[in-house]
């Protein structure tokens, strides 16, 4: 029931970069669970990952590999554990699933990272991955997206091309969110590639631009779960020059072809998340600080009395009032605020609008795709979040998950 | 479907007081929804109130009431509507409400503290309420409790008797929530009297050291709703000495009859949580501030992911260990903690106990109370939540509310 979730049927293939899958039944049986990214020479790495304290081990190898100086050479992602909270034999384990990929690949160990999604606090059946090794086989990215779901309904795949003179730059990315109603509550991976070539600087500085303003802007800071991880490769088999500074005649065009993917990528977790009905997006304006309005923002789409009311589709507002006042600004003034959704004034001035009548809410609150716009009067800062609705749904599909 | 939720078929009556009921249809008709509560000569009141910046109409009126130098006489309390979000208009309408009940008891405005709860950012139908005034008749403490519900399914009291000496000290009270997950969704209401003669500052401080051993320990500070209200009254009728300060003899005594009362009344809230199935205590031990105990302790009671396992009773205690790890305790070592359900200890040093199986967690996942423990291992604080499942029902309650 993913609401309005667009799945390409075709993805532009990104050269320099091959994808395999295989069954290694960690958890389910009869389907693809293991993803193998592998990349060419002189491919770039750049990644991004939980603030967990726990951690996951494979996040833990991540970092590490990332931060040598071996170029990476092959991603390996398992489904059905999270290998979390497992300690040194965790550790050991996915260590032990990047050496054997390694020797597959005949490349050192450091240059495989490792991520893992599913269940917290039990073992990782390493050995069933590593038997599964030898049986991958290619696929193309709809079959790569589907291999690292868990309660996904639907693999999800963004892609832009930009031309660029005659060269083409590609970029392809995939996400699995395990639908969560905000990210604290299911592990996010999401994985973009470009045939661009981009130096390692400007990769660095564009995983962290990408994630703020996609995956981080579902997700409250701090309330991550333990192995969300967001790579962005470069694999550098376009002809366009070296992408080594933003100052590329390339790059505003590839920057923004990747924020598009991302965005999408996001997006598409909460459009598939678990239970949702409504896609809402949640922008609040003229705040003294981003900060602000990411605290305003979150609290309302954080709000389990706001979400349900948006699956009843009832314009029961004060709800969103409520959480504005409790978001922990505390010296704005409740008399400046405005409401909106989508273009009908719901309150002005900190009470409800003069004009505003139920059924102008109502007919708004009916629709799949709702906006909800707050205006602080205090600045000229602003920030969007994107959340969906909770739904008995939510509660069957996390009540029923594992079991 | 109340968790074990006691409701005294009795309680102490308190001399000094008069509690008084109306019909007034501000939302629900056929039913009780305003209360008095009628004050003798002397008696005193202390409240706390929401910190939530879109405090209440009548939340405002309280505290200016409280503070200026007039003894309150009466308490009147609305249900059906919040008055809140309601601007200037919504405080002319408290205000219209304890003119006419000031005039009925022929005192001064200030003297009247009002309470509303229920929907937010509508109007306040004062005029129903005054002129329910009028036709106010005399109940017990079971009709008062009754009188304030919303979407409560049972009335919530509790009561003490202290003997002393010859003379006896009575606490009774009763509270109001509107179900609630964690209290950022619904307004609680708490009543507290006592005949105990009690000094202005005694019962100031007395009513601090209660909200925060109780109400304010299953809310989230910050997350309040915009009426929440907590009011200790002492009518002074009981025929112990005036109680003026902590080394009275009686002090200690009244003391632990009142924070017990407390407890029960904000246990109670969390038991008729709306959809609740299980109570939990969340108690965190051994960390190094009262704060970052309740930081981890409300990050697990809120995790919706923890509370779907609670409702499926399905062991899938990592998620606990997800909520620790995004508590936002930065600088703690996941190495050192250990977690317990009731009496199975589930991790142990940041991995599952090795003496740990998953029948041992499920047999407590089964229960209708359970013990969340958490030792951090870092010092010697402790801080305790109590907190309920999120089921179907929650959802069920909180769509079709107000519908």
């Amino acid at each position: 029931m993913a609401v309005n979730l667009y799945v390409p049927k075709t993805v532009a293939s990104i050269a320099g970069l091959r994808l395999l899958v295989a069954q290694a039944g960690v958890k389910y049986s009869n389907r693809n669970d293991v993803l193998v990214i592998c990349l060419q020479e002189g491919s770039r790495v750049a990644g991004v990952f939980t603030q967990n304290r726990f951690c996951a081990a494979p996040v833990q190898i991540c970092k590490k590999h990332l931060a040598q100086e071996q170029p990476i050479r092959a991603l390996i992602v398992n489904t059905g554990n999270a290998n979390a909270g497992t300690g040194e034999l965790g550790l050991q384990q996915a260590f032990a699933v990047c050496k054997a990929l390694a020797n597959q690949l005949d490349c050192r160990i450091e240059q495989i990272l490792p991520f893992s999604t599913g269940v917290i606090l039990e073992p990782l059946p390493a050995d069933k991955i590593i038997s599964a090794l030898p049986r991958q086989v290619e696929v193309g990215w709809h079959e790569a997206a589907a291999a690292i779901m868990t309660t996904d309904t639907c693999p999800k795949m963004s892609t832009r091309v930009v031309e660029w003179g005659e060269q083409q730059i590609c970029v392809t990315g995939i996400s699995k969110g395990a639908g969560m109603i905000h990210p604290n509550m299911a592990t996010m991976l999401g994985f973009i590639a470009t045939d661009a070539a981009v130096s390692q600087s400007v990769l660095d500085a564009l995983v962290q631009e990408l994630a703020d303003a996609s995956f981080n802007s579902i997700t409250v800071d701090g309330d991550t779960s333990t192995n969300d991880s967001f790579i962005l490769i470069s694999t550098g088999a376009s002809k366009v020059s070296l992408i080594d500074s933003t100052l590329h005649p390339a790059f505003s065009s590839l920057r923004q072809a990747l924020i598009e993917v991302a965005i999408e990528l996001a997006q598409a977790i909460v459009r598939d998340g678990e239970g949702a009905t409504k896609f809402i997006t949640v922008k609040v304006e003229a705040g003294e600080s981003v900060a602000e309005c990411r605290a305003v923002a979150y609290a309302i789409a954080r709000s389990p009395l706001v979400k349900t009311a948006f699956f009843a589709s009832d314009p029961n507002l004060g709800r969103i009032l409520c959480a504005i006042g409790y978001a922990g600004i505390g010296d704005f003034s409740t008399e400046c605020v405005d409401l909106y959704l989508d273009d009908v004034q719901v309150v002005k001035e900190g009470q409800r609008c003069s004009g505003y009548r139920e059924e102008m809410g109502l007919s708004v609150m009916k629709k799949s795709e709702i906006l909800v716009r707050v205006v602080l009067h205090r600045g000229t800062a602003e920030a969007t979040v994107w959340t969906c609705d909770l739904s008995y749904d939510y509660i069957k599909t996390n009540a029923e998950y594992r079991s």
